[in-house]
């Protein structure tokens, strides 16, 4: 099924603009996971288990299975095969982009060896570079737009006249022939996602910085949304999936999932 | 060792500036090896054996392993762990960047779990995205300037004013704090590679774009090594690894490493 579909479905079904990062942080799993034979899986799994009627999408970030190498990475195959037995798109978060032979080798990697149904790129090296990755016309491609960190200051938005964003966020207009484009917008810039919003009426948006990073959900959420309050991916990680890092964390998660949706829910039609 | 000291050392020793591209493609790999148990390993400690008097650096891109999921990735740390055993640095090809805990999970991927000397990172999100690598001080960090693709224009050099890759170049001269700072600049533009030279007296400059990508190696030389003749990394992939595809590719390898060895050393004090 199309990743936009499929987005659309899980949406639809759930009610729910949210999206859980599974951002996998060993240091902040209950004891009892850790003692497990592959407790990146089990702790992913418990998590999707009772947030999976809740959320729109899971977006686990390959960062944090890299850095358990060979460990880590298969953990992240078994979460992706976990949740492909749900209706939720994964989105893998890989910040991905390279020249063309490069990048198709990782868009390969991406949908056919992880299988997941959408992924983050990078634009920095330009259309051929991101190319490789929308051939996959089912899959969903998120160019970084504007981001939430401080670092957004260096190149992103450095040129207030003529910012490096917009002139991404013009290409990725131009690159959308198969309709499978959408962008990272962080939500700590409210007033420049309201912006962008006018820009791309249509795009699914992916909105990390909620939470942890301290992005204002009402305004993310009522600037973020399309006509239908639809196609804004609010993406909570930590705030969800390590609200209590005791025996009830599986709980405390769908909790903070089911009060995040609702607060989304709140703002979806208020434009 | 420091990132800089081994690669100075291993120019001297072997009196090069020669950079091979472990850019593995098994469609290009002689049957004989296709057959054995770990292809990929055995070709990239064929090649290695073959060339290790000839060159400064290896430069596997991790695109063409993580395209092979678990067992290209096994393969990578097999061959990294097999550079290691001779004294040439590894520069790990991952052009990797994102968020600050992100990009830390990233660098120790790199750096620990591959143990890489050296990574290649994407500039787009700004400092924070980069300076989780530049923390290792004993490594290496090159980051993306002006890039051998087409799709450069896009961004790159878009603003023909204030282009978008001086303005990455600048930048790293401020961050360059642990000294351990590169640069990616592309052997297709000669006379960009020229003007960076002046930016950068004496940062290592990491030239992809020799043979396949058409790049001009006598330009590629003169321009983009230190007073001293060295400091440029000169890469070539598939030009050496794939120089046939026969039985005999480790000595058609070293053959073309060393036509390509003497080639640069040409060019090399010209200045």
């Amino acid at each position: 099924m199309k990743f936009q579909d499929k987005l659309d479905k899980a949406v639809q079904k759930n009610n729910s603009l949210l999206c859980v990062g599974l951002d996998i942080d060993l240091s902040k799993i209950p004891q009892t996971i850790l003692a497990k034979e592959d407790p990146i899986f089990i702790f992913n799994r418990e998590i999707i288990n009772a947030t999976k009627e809740l959320v729109c999408a899971y977006k686990p970030n390959m960062a944090f299975y890299e850095m358990h190498g060979i460990y880590g990475l298969s953990s992240l195959i078994k979460t992706i095969e976990y949740i492909q037995s749900t209706d939720i798109p994964v989105i893998l978060d890989a910040k991905r982009g390279d020249i063309g032979n490069s990048s198709a080798a990782y868009a390969k990697a991406i949908f056919q060896i992880f299988k997941a149904d959408a992924v983050t790129v990078n634009p920095y090296m330009g259309y051929d570079s991101i190319e490789p990755f929308l051939e996959y016309k089912e899959k969903g491609v998120f160019v970084l737009g504007l981001t939430s960190n401080k670092g957004s200051q260096d190149f992103e938005t450095a040129d207030a006249e003529k910012p490096l964003y917009k002139a991404v966020i013009n290409k990725v207009k131009e690159w959308n022939k198969n309709k499978n484009c959408g962008l990272v917008v962080g939500a700590t810039k409210p007033e420049q996602l309201k912006e962008i919003r006018e820009l791309v009426p249509h795009l699914p948006l992916l909105i990390p910085g909620i939470g942890a990073q301290g992005g204002n959900l009402e305004a993310s959420v009522r600037y973020g949304v399309d006509r239908d309050g639809k196609n804004a991916i609010i993406n909570s990680s930590r705030g969800i999936i390590y609200a209590s890092n005791q025996e009830d964390f599986a709980s405390a998660a769908q909790n903070a999932a089911k009060e995040l949706r609702e607060a989304i829910n709140q703002n979806r039609f208020m434009k």
